[in-house]
């Protein structure tokens, strides 16, 4: 089931047994966990964690996990609360210092969106806001190829990422895009400033409009044939060279 | 089809926009191109090309081209000479100053492996090294998700990269590892030199022998909850890092 709002009765099935670990240690919104009966014998260090968070619990067959989860659960599942999604008001749940935004334009593969979302939590991003319009939701495939990174990630949904960006150029974020056109060198970017990074989808970059609001324009130098990059590796590069 | 070793008889399925287009360009071993019948019109400029490369064509309907390529063809499919795969010799082939390898260590998955090409050939790498064990092979999949970025990459499968890293260092090059214990600065090292950049696998990291034989071990910094990126963004930033 994709939920985009969480609003209490909508529920998400998470699999695979990073993400399952990952929501136990958050411990936000699990309502149940399943086990397949030959994990039990084989990590019952996972089973006493269940036990010392508390955590409701199942052991199950294999043929009702795989009903349930698919065939990529590695004997891990849960059903837990759809993950909280933040609307414009993200903005006011950041403290940290120096502030680090992902903008995410036009990515609509759940897998990128996943890898993405290991690459923010692991360059210690604050959130990552997409528009609601032209972008993958929050799915099951999201949650799993994220391997539980999405339990510590704030994800907002917006109307449209061009009035957010004036938004963020009063609240002082500076803006920075990626385009082959770009010039800037990542060196040149003071790493203290509040930084808002934009990239865009895989086939048609950044909007135009997009590009004209930025206060920096970075590229990727590349010297290939093909001269394109996975999004959420140039994603990665790009969080990474902007690193927190 | 699977197939490992070019050996003339042996034929693969390619498929997608970018990918057929990237064959053609490269114009190596192309047998066939099929294309759905309403790319014709929307798409002169494909059809022109193939006029000009002289390239044999035949235009198909949506189900035959389903039927030959599964769902993710886009219009586009082709029959091709499986792609030519070096072995040790790969050695000989390498002629640029200076060299850059990619050794890859438990890539499994075809869609990473697909992913690391397009980085191979946008930072200028001269060739990816795997062992036959352990390793994704030259599948349908990995050609698709390199956007024919596989047509212009040397391709190896050896027996062990621990015995080619022997190889590799008498050949004077530089044996660059990424682990979490590594503590060796990117901007220490030398751009000019002959690297050799090995990339482990997402679990479980570069095997303890190769990581005893690396002269410089790299680890990326990260801030994160759970400390791991995904394989190809991973190699992406590697790459990047070290790129010519």
């Amino acid at each position: 089931m994709i939920c985009e709002k969480h609003n209490g009765d909508c529920m998400i099935n998470i699999y695979g047994k990073n993400c399952i670990y990952e929501a136990i240690k958050a411990n936000k919104g699990l309502l149940k966990v399943f086990v397949l009966d030959s994990i039990v014998k084989k990590d019952t260090k996972f089973i006493q964690l269940l036990k010392d968070k508390k955590i409701n619990f199942v052991i199950e067959n294999k043929k009702n996990m795989d009903h349930m989860f698919g065939t990529g659960h590695q004997g891990y599942g849960a059903h837990r609360e759809a993950y909280f999604i933040y609307g414009e008001e993200i903005l006011d749940a950041i403290s940290t210092q120096p502030k680090r935004l992902l903008l995410l334009d036009g990515i609509m593969d759940p897998h990128n969106l996943g890898a993405i979302l290991r690459s923010v939590d692991a360059f210690g991003y604050d959130a990552v806001i997409l528009p609601k319009n032209r972008s993958c939701s929050i799915t099951e495939t999201v949650a799993h190829v994220s391997t539980g990174a999405i339990e510590h990630i704030k994800i907002a949904y917006i109307n449209s990422l061009s009035t957010f960006v004036i938004r963020l150029k009063e609240k002082g974020y500076w803006i920075c895009g990626t385009d082959a056109s770009g010039d800037t060198e990542v060196s040149t970017i003071d790493p203290n400033l509040d930084l808002a990074v934009i990239i865009g989808s895989e086939g048609f970059g950044m909007s135009r409009t997009l590009v004209k609001q930025t206060d920096f324009l970075l590229s990727i130098p590349m010297v290939g044939h093909v001269n394109s990059l996975n999004a959420s590796v140039s994603a990665g590069i790009v969080l990474y060279a902007l690193r927190k």
